[in-house]
């Protein structure tokens, strides 16, 4: 593409770094800016700056955070024996999002990919291990992928906690609701007739 | 979506005001922002800001530009006697890219369209007429959407110039190259037939 402008050639340019986004679209964002206020444009920069600039790890489980320690790990009402681990912080966004889980998180950073080189001392384990140690906390939820790299993750920490009095569990795999039967992979569909659930789980997980 | 971060929020909020962004891609930048350095998401926020501060429009075609004459405009080098009349900014983008025209363009601003309210006090006709006078132009294409409102816009500018010794030519309509006929549209089949070339024009064409 050749632009005739070198301001609207460089915040092509710019867009174009972000994920998914070619040439194109990033015109059409870079027009789009365009055509909005000077005063909402700089609104607009001025939130993507602040947000690199003052984004922090929370201290206590990883997570992004504003402060030292995240609005999760900080709220009082929620409930401190159970601690779900996660891959990364889009994770937490998904969990947060349904509204139904009130305890707290533990970003892992990853799980374990030798052929990545990402090995445990990658991953943020050993402050996992201080975390329910010296907590007292009663359950792990281990929502990792339902993947190798997951599985193998979630035998590693189960190997790493034994000594402590924890409980451990794993999210439920299954037919995903809405998912029609014949799409799902024969693994997933193996699992599911395996683990099956009484009818009563059911209907209360259907009332709920 | 439920962020445990207000910075991130806001960020992802900002990003879902542009064209096309949900607020999953939204957060999928905004976690790109936050993986890069600083100084990195510096030049990209300054690079928009920039942006959008000094671009203006030209003085002699209303294309965007970094200085009162852009830079097609003050191009020397150009054909003067051409002006390839578009209805944006965009079209100027695209013809620019083919690296074939040596011209000077004129953009309208959009093209006649009564339903959506915009008659020919929104486009910049009276700045066409002023320029095509003033500068002896011997050429206008019309290269607008080949569609009712655009051929009302060539019709209607050719009637306000009928006066000037201006020769008025319209882009090419035909079969796109690599298009296949059987999934062209009957009126650009019909037209493509009609409006047949000799054979020396196709290669020469080709060969160019």
């Amino acid at each position: 593409m050749i632009f005739s402008s070198k301001l609207i050639e460089d915040a092509v340019h710019e867009f174009s770094k972000l994920p998914g986004i070619g040439k194109k679209t990033a015109l059409r964002m870079v027009l789009q800016l365009m055509k909005m206020d000077k005063a909402e444009v700089d609104v607009f920069t001025r939130a993507l700056s602040k947000m690199r600039n003052e984004i922090q790890e929370c201290d206590v489980c990883h997570n992004v955070s504003d402060s030292k320690v995240c609005v999760i790990c900080s709220n009082t009402s929620r409930n401190y024996n159970q601690v779900c681990v996660v891959e990364n912080i889009r994770d937490v966004i998904a969990i947060e999002s349904t509204q139904q889980y009130n305890g707290l998180y533990h970003v892992l950073g990853g799980i374990l990919s030798p052929l990545d080189g990402i090995g445990p001392d990658q991953l943020n384990v050993s402050t996992l291990h201080d975390r329910v140690k010296d907590n007292a906390v009663e359950e792990l939820i281990m929502a990792l992928s339902p993947t190798i790299e997951g599985d193998t993750t979630v035998y590693y920490i189960a190997r790493q906690l034994k000594d402590l009095p924890v409980r451990i569990t794993t999210i439920a795999r299954g037919i995903a609701f809405g998912g029609e039967l014949e799409y799902a992979d024969e693994m997933t569909l193996a699992r599911s007739i395996a683990k099956r659930l009484p009818i009563e789980s059911y209907v209360n997980m259907n009332s709920k």
